[in-house]
Parts: structure tokens; C-alpha cells; sequence
């Protein structure tokens, strides 16, 4: 099982990658493919030696940086980490990859670079929802898909109930659809129509809808909307933990909206795991990101995925 | 000045309205209109004395429940409290309705007993956000609109900054569009469209887009979106004293997320001003929607809609 991390992606690097790899070292047992600029990664190395037959160096002599428009800096930027990134898993060279850089480049990599897997409309990005009660839920689609269809809603609850269930370990996963009522035909035009299809879904656990009171509580495991309510409560909820941080109220509760420490979000309905992290990932993120590339690749979550949209 | 009120209207009733009226004529200036079950509120006013020349009472036989459906109900039951409270209103019998009862009966009854003002739209309802800082925050459409159009949006823009300068006392409230991007030309097929329409719009004070974490921070005043978005936030809002309450998690700022407080939200851009309050409505409460119902009176709320909406 090999891992392809991108070196040069996040606020930090390569610095807390590496510490992200040291701690990963530690328990985990993929071997990585460190891309990115050698040099860089060699003084880095030099200081903090890892195991010489743990990881495996390409060299990416160029970055997309932060700020750049992802899909022109995909294609002109070929010898960047994410371009070699993507080019290492597409042609099987890696299993899965990891980087915390450009965002949209590597959305824009998932997509063009990958392919969705057959029968997937719409690839997805999702989030964990720290419940009230200590439970964790899925939120999807969060901002890759901001106008969407109904069988597009339909399916992302499919993929987030596999997901669920083989990388959250949730069995029998909750699927609800995220309304303004409760009953069936409220909402708008998308929720109207999609409630019918997410009902009649066989390969799902439909509960009904659930309305903002409910996201935080813990009624339902997968939560389902577009992209654009999606985004807009994951921005909301990454946001109280920085205000509680900066007004110390302290509290176990809100520390899980800490986002960081869950690493990051893995794209779904394409043929190859890719997360995605935050530009702020530290050490812990990167760990966690590549503990859960592993798991992905592991309990082949893709295939799994794609069984259930086909059948 | 006088103010219709539903007394058989939420959770409590009569009681809390009427310990809700005690306290506005500690310092009030209305005279109150009690419509409601004459035989109910006389039993109640035995015991809390109000002095009689600053109420009328008008009996009104039936009431229509919180589960009744709205439209039916309206039509069947015109002999309840919020029927006659709207023909009170409709007749220039009295300047304002406050009602903590049927919500959608409430919006129906405002919609179609009452005219839109000249010029609008849709009609909207808002909410008040607390931000971070102390400061308030208005967020609108949260739900009486939950398919909208650029026009709508931009119209919600106009009504919201009217209502943020004459009833917030905000001057020159900064108006954003909640999207999931900072750019121009971000989000949703509306959100894109929407964008150049408030851009050019010379009635306010746009500053651009807003996103899900500046929600709760102080980057604009009023925040607009389709009524799917905001009812979403609004409940997630909502939640959050609910949460922190029960964790006992004891901070200032959490308490002004219990909207109770608030009284209820106006329905802007009809005639005359309706408010509705939550079902669970106390005394405070009353005591501030009917403030709020005079403050709109006094300010001539409706007219300066109606100015910056023709213009």
C-alpha cells in the first residue's frame, strides 16, 4: 500500500507533514511517497531522520500555490507536487494521495485528472458533524456541488452511507434529508423532489428530514443537501470553534469543531482516495489525513462505493 | 396607536400575554387591542388588574391551533383570534397585529388579508443575529421564501437595510450576499446572479459576499439569502442556546442566542406590521413584540419600505 503526500501543500511545509509522517510511523504501515521539493524535504530530513525504507522521495520541482486559479495552474504547473501527485495515482503508482494545498486544484485534480466512478453524476466532498451527544455525523455535500439535482442529493446519500459505514463504523447509518419541515413535501423545489427518491432508496436508512435544529443533535448519521447549504453550515460550525476559542469558553463540546484534528475531507465518487486538507494542517491533521487514506484503501471504500451506485 | 393582540396565541395563553402586557404599559404609550376568548381573558384579568383605559377587549369564539393547517383554517375559523385580528388590521381598526399562534396562519393571514406593499415582490421575514462583538446582526429570508429569485434577494436587501436603519438604528448597515466564496462570480446559479444585481443597486450599502463562518461575526449587518439558507441557519442558530443551555455551558453570549428574547420577527414588506411570535413565547417576549409593533408604527416603517422600494 503506498501513499502519495504532498509535500508543499498547507500554511507549513513541509515541516508538519513531516511531523504528520512521524507520528503516522509510528502505527501505521503504508509506505510513503513524499513529492515535492527535495531539497526542501531533505533539510527537513536531515533533522528529523525516518526510517529510509518507510518513504520513497519524487522530486516536484514546482508549487501551485494558495491563491493560484486552480485549473490553469493544474495545467501549466506539471512538475507541481499536486500534478505529480495526481499523475502517481492515476497511473497506479499510489494508492492514495493527500495533500493541504490549493483546494480547488485538487478538486480540479480528482475530477479530470481521476475519473468518477462509473455511474457517479457528481463527485462529493463531505464533513464529520460533532454531535451533541459525543457521536459524529456526516454532512455532504459541502461545497463541491452548489446547484444540484435530485438524483444528485440521492446519490451523495448513498456514498455518504458507505462512507459511514466502513470509515465512521456506523452501522446502518441514519440518511436524512436536510429541510425547512418536517413532514414530507415541505422545503424548496430540491427537497420537494428529492424526498420522494431518497424514500424509495433501497441501498439507504431514510428517516425523513431534518431541519437546523436537528444538525447538531443526534437524530441522523448522513445529512444530505447541496453544496451551497452545505458549505454555509460547515463555515458556521468551523466558526464557533475559533469564537469560543477567542472568548475562552471552554468546553469539550466545542473543541470537536476543532476541524483540524480530523485531518481532512475525502472526495467521493472517483476511482482513487484523494483528501483534501485544510491550509492550516499541522502535524496531528496530517497524521490523521494519512491514517485515513489508509483506511479508505484498506476497506476499498471505492469499490464499495461503486457496488452500491451501480446496483 | 393601536395594537391588536392575539391573546390565545402560543404555548401559554392567555396568561403569558397578558404578564407580557403588564409589563409594556410600565412604560408603553399603545392602546392595546386584547382579541381573544372573552369569558378566558376576563378570568385572567380578575386576577391581574390592567387599567381599563388602556385596553378594548373584542371576543373572538375560536381559536386556531399550532397544528391546524394554515390556509383551512384561516378560511374555516373566522371567527378565531387571528382572523379577526387580521380584519381588525385590514379595517384600519387597529395599526398593527402581534399573534405567538399559528406561524404559517400568521404568514397566510398577511399575505392574502393584508395587500404586499405597491412594488414588492415577495414579502419576507428576518431574524436578529447576535454577532460576536455584541453588536446585532439582521438575517433574512428564514423561510417564508424558500425558492427565490436575483429579484427577490435584492428587493430582501432593500427591506432589510430599511429595517436595520429605522428599527436596529444602524447607520448605513452594510448589506452582503451569504455565499460560499469571497469573489465575485462564487456559489450557487443564484448566488452568481444575484451578485450584480445588488452591486448596482443605489438603495444600499453592499459589501460584497459574506460566508457561513462571517455569519456570526461583525462583517455586515444585514445578510441575505433564499428562505431554504436562512431557515437552516436560523434553527442551527437557534440550537446553539438550546445546546449550551443544557451542557451548562454559562456564557453571555450564548444567552442572546435565545431568540425567545427577541419577541418575534415582523413580516416586512405588507401593508401594516404583523408580528409573529414563537409558540413558547413568555411574558418578555409579548412585552417586546409589542414594543417592537410600536416602534414600527412610530417610525412609519412600512412607508420608508414603500419609498426605498418604489424609488
Amino acid at each position: 500500500m503506498k501513499i502519495g503526500i504532498d509535500m508543499m501543500g498547507g500554511d507549513f511545509a513541509p515541516l508538519e507533514a513531516l511531523n504528520g509522517i512521524h507520528q503516522y510511523l509510528e502505527e501505521g504501515k503504508a509506505h510513503l511517497v513524499l513529492i515535492g521539493d527535495e531539497e526542501k524535504i531533505k533539510a527537513c530530513l536531515s533533522e528529523q531522520q525516518l526510517p529510509t525504507a518507510a518513504y520513497t522521495l519524487v522530486h516536484a520541482p514546482q508549487v501551485i500555490d494558495m491563491h493560484e486559479h486552480p485549473t490553469k495552474a493544474l495545467k501549466e504547473k506539471q512538475q507541481s507536487s499536486i500534478a505529480i501527485g495526481f499523475h502517481l495515482l492515476a497511473t497506479r503508482k499510489t494508492d492514495a494521495f493527500i495533500s493541504a494545498g490549493n483546494t480547488g486544484a485538487m478538486l480540479v485534480g480528482s475530477l479530470y485528472a481521476l475519473k468518477p466512478i462509473e455511474g457517479v453524476l457528481r463527485p462529493t466532498i463531505s464533513t464529520i458533524i460533532p454531535k451533541e451527544n459525543g457521536k459524529t455525523g456526516l454532512l455532504l455535500d459541502v461545497g463541491l456541488n452548489s446547484d444540484c439535482k435530485p438524483e444528485h442529493l440521492n446519490q451523495f446519500a448513498i456514498m455518504g452511507s458507505v462512507y459511514a459505514q466502513h470509515i465512521l463504523g456506523i452501522d446502518h447509518p441514519r440518511v436524512a434529508l436536510i429541510n425547512i419541515g418536517e413532514e414530507e413535501g415541505k422545503g424548496n423545489l430540491l427537497a420537494q423532489a428529492t424526498y420522494p427518491l431518497l424514500k424509495e432508496n433501497q441501498h439507504i436508512n431514510f428517516i425523513g428530514n431534518v431541519e437546523g435544529r436537528d444538525l447538531l443533535v443526534d437524530k441522523a448519521d448522513v445529512m444530505v443537501c447541496d453544496g451551497f447549504t452545505g458549505n454555509i453550515i460547515l463555515k458556521l460550525a468551523e466558526s464557533l470553534f475559533e469564537i469560543t476559542h477567542n472568548k475562552q469558553i471552554q468546553h469539550e463540546y466545542f473543541d470537536r469543531f476543532n476541524f483540524e484534528n480530523y485531518g481532512g475531507t475525502p472526495v467521493l465518487g472517483i476511482s482513487k482516495p484523494v483528501i483534501i486538507g485544510h491550509g492550516i494542517s499541522k502535524g496531528k491533521a496530517f497524521m490523521n489525513m494519512i491514517l485515513l487514506a489508509q483506511k479508505m484503501i484498506e476497506k476499498d471504500v471505492m469499490q464499495k462505493l461503486k457496488a452500491e451506485v451501480e446496483a
